[in-house]
């Protein structure tokens, strides 16, 4: 081992405990802390967030890492190297000036958007988001690499090697054959009603249930906290801690079920990462995308599919004998699934939410290249919804106004949520063909799949890029048509479509 | 303002930052982190710690420390880079590598312990104290000041200006008054019987009970938590947040409500800390026995009172119509109050808490100065127990291993929990001269109580000593004879003694 290397790995175990606590204290804060805590809160953090740049961008790191590069190192000291050196010259290209700045302006926007969502007021938020655009597209062109645009740097920063070039294709593929699967659908198709999964449902069972379902998709509660917030999510410490969150709604049934699922898939991706790398730069995800698509599999492919439930649905309707009573698991799967295009992207359906991803791209991609002013986003959100979505808001609140991420500055992340699906789809069928997954869910036993995941994908962490990650466990390059083909046979299925 | 005080500044606000993550770290592990996530967090933690004695004992700061003194401050300003100067003069004189072979012994001694206490084996724990007493002793004497004693600069690390000269006449005090008087209230008093408090109490209701009890007494849940753990704590982590935990027993309906005042006594404290000062060194209470003194004063003085439970204990029989039946209010107030010597100290009552406490100093004062081989500690240790609390331990457990603290190399400590309590009885005293304690808490009114303690005592946080303190509020320097008056009153009333 080298020794430079080893130099900077000390200033990395203080990066790492830096970005750690302030890991800790997002959590604390959604799930523990009292409510006026967060305002003194903050600045610790922030004084945290300087700590670990300070330390980043020093000149003696940034000698460390040329150092170390040249040294011979295994795969993980390179991955780890390679890693450090991306995150530091990113920041390093910005003024640190302007990074404050950007920083103050999207901590800030946050309330601006709150208050605008609450009263209904796009005009409100408005300014600001255009400040934002424009303050982040003079930040992301520090990171432009030749040849591409603005957006592009933006996506990179997200989503590696899935600039404009990837998605421009990829949306035209999901829009051509899920906007016309989405009509067949809704006219063709036979309405299923939920109403039985809207009856009221004890919360505390819906706890016993939710703590027996993450466990059987592989949460292990020795190393994992499952605790409560408004918004689910889930945030890695290390790879003995991994938290998840759900939210519980009295008449909402399946809802805190498939968030508990999606976290998990989430939480397994980090409870499986190689012990070698955890507490580095490369123990988390590859990327949000890949991330997601352990979510989604877990979530879609695996906890929304008949074979996963037949096991389990006797067991949830013992539970709840009275108000299931009616319904059979076939029923259930059928409403679990339910197809029905609406206004909000947290809560759509597995076939139309890649719409609604593509409505944020098209949407940002103009944003940034200039060629749509901020004050018509209402007018083009809505005219998009309707015509890809068949539903137009009646209220810029449940529409262009729903989402947290442009005032947090995060343009050019939406779309790693529609990769993420794409990536699951081609995951879950390479899958498919080395185990029998149906069989394994009948018998209840998720295992192999856990296996299989583990071995081609979480143990590597961070340490292949995505791209490279997918190629080698699939077999082949990002292929999207594996999402639309698993889209079509399974909704044409369901809803017995000719 | 000075200008080098500002400059030195920007590196309190870090060293609070990491500060408060640790803290945080220490809240989450015993409230919330997953079985297995102790072993690495150890590690991050262990950073965090470095990185704060990295900056405290820098040059840099060094200086800064030396040029802001001589710059006109205020008192606050004052009392922080006096607090700073303080804890660095105390690291910087211990050589790094001693500091940290100690931080290493005692962090492992722990585990070394728990086994022993666990097999009963006080022969396996001996060697690692032994140890922990050669190498506290080595590292308190670089920072004995002229005149002191090994013990003295011990004890002064957690009661500046308590040392032996203040200590041996004080045990001394107690010896001599509350001995005798434990044995007339054993012989003469009319044994109190508590077999109502052991039954069965549903914990949901205790829960319910103990939230009304902390936020009567002053906690506010806008700005603290209330959860629990094994062993009950307080944990400020700034004057917007503070955090407490209770513990509750089925059979024990007395435990988690004592413990809740208690530890809601020390959050109060923390919570009036001025705004100025919090997030700052002097953000704290004043001194270990000056926290205690919040604490304990809440818990009896103010919460074993008969004012305190008249309009509350209707309250608690309405909670617990069927168990409490024939319970009256006087005879509920008998029960909390009994006095039964037993082996525990966390256990203790009122009257043989210190008793406890005596038996520690006087048993660490002898390790210390060499007169007592750590061997002897068992026999030692039962004997005192006999001799002054007229009970015997039949095992080590529950005898000498009953406490960590040594493990964890705090010698010197123990006596802070007794002085808090003479500390408590003064400062109860000097209130009760200039408010109608007894009235306010028949009203159920305990703003008046609050506002004395947050004026005379809780708003300066550290920014005057515990010496100076106490002399402010209560207009007299430390004198225990108020809390040998105090216990000598209330108990022969309690038990009718003649």
């Amino acid at each position: 081992m080298g020794k430079k290397y080893d130099e900077l790995m000390t200033y990395v175990e203080k990066m790492q405990a830096l970005g750690m606590a302030e890991g800790l204290f997002d959590w604390d804060l959604e799930t523990a802390a009292p409510p006026q805590a967060a305002a003194l809160t903050a600045g610790v953090m922030g004084s945290l967030s300087s700590q670990y740049f300070e330390i980043l961008t020093s000149p003696q790191v940034g000698g460390l890492i040329g150092q170390a590069a040249e040294e011979e190192l295994d795969e993980t000291q390179r991955a780890i190297v390679r890693e450090l050196a991306k995150e530091r010259d990113r920041l390093c290209r910005i003024p640190a000036q302007e990074y404050r700045e950007y920083a103050q302006l999207t901590a800030g926007a946050a309330q601006v958007w709150a208050r605008a969502k609450r009263d209904n007021d796009f005009a409100s938020f408005a300014p600001t988001l255009a400040h934002i655009v424009e303050m982040s597209k003079k930040i992301a062109a520090y990171n432009k690499k030749e040849g591409q645009s603005t957006y592009d740097a933006m996506l990179w920063q997200y989503e590696e090697g899935f600039g404009q070039a990837v998605l421009d294709p990829f949306f035209a593929l999901l829009r051509e054959h899920i906007v016309p699967l989405l009509q067949r659908v809704m006219t063709e198709g036979k309405p299923v009603s939920i109403a039985p999964l809207r009856q009221s449902f004890a919360v505390d069972k819906q706890r016993e249930f939710n703590r027996f379902l993450a466990e059987y998709v592989g949460f292990d509660f020795d190393r994992g906290v499952l605790a409560e917030s408004e918004h689910p999510f889930t945030i890695g410490l290390h790879n003995h801690d991994v938290r998840i969150t759900t939210h519980y709604y009295e008449n909402l049934l399946e809802s805190a079920m498939f968030s508990t699922i999606h976290e998990s898939g989430h939480a397994v991706y980090e409870m499986n990462v190689d012990d070698a790398l955890t507490l580095t730069p490369v123990a988390g995800g590859a990327s949000c995308g890949m991330h997601e698509s352990q979510s989604r599999l877990m979530e879609n492919m695996i906890g929304r599919s008949p074979a996963f439930w037949e096991p389990l649905y006797p067991r949830l309707r013992e539970l709840f004998a009275g108000e299931l009573a009616g319904v059979s698991g076939e029923d259930f799967v059928r409403m679990i699934n339910r197809v029905s295009p609406s206004l909000i992207r947290t809560e759509a359906d597995e076939l139309t939410y890649c719409l609604h991803v593509m409505i944020r791209y098209e949407i940002e991609k103009e944003m940034i290249d200039g060629s749509l002013d901020v004050r018509e986003l209402p007018r083009v959100w809505n005219d998009k919804y309707e015509e890809y979505l068949g539903v137009r808001p009646v209220s810029d609140a449940e529409g262009v106004l729903q989402d947290i991420h442009w005032a947090q500055g995060s343009i050019g992340y939406f779309p790693s949520y529609a990769l993420g699906n794409a990536f699951a789809a081609q995951i879950y069928r390479a899958m498919d063909r080395q185990i029998d997954i149906d069989g394994s869910l009948r018998r209840s036993d998720l295992a192999p799949v856990r296996a299989w995941l583990k071995e081609k994908i979480h143990r590597f962490g961070r340490v292949k890029p995505t791209a490279e990650l997918l190629r080698d466990a699939t077999g082949e390059d990002f292929n999207p048509q594996y999402y639309i083909d698993y889209l079509t046979e399974k909704f044409t299925g369901l809803y017995d479509l000719k």
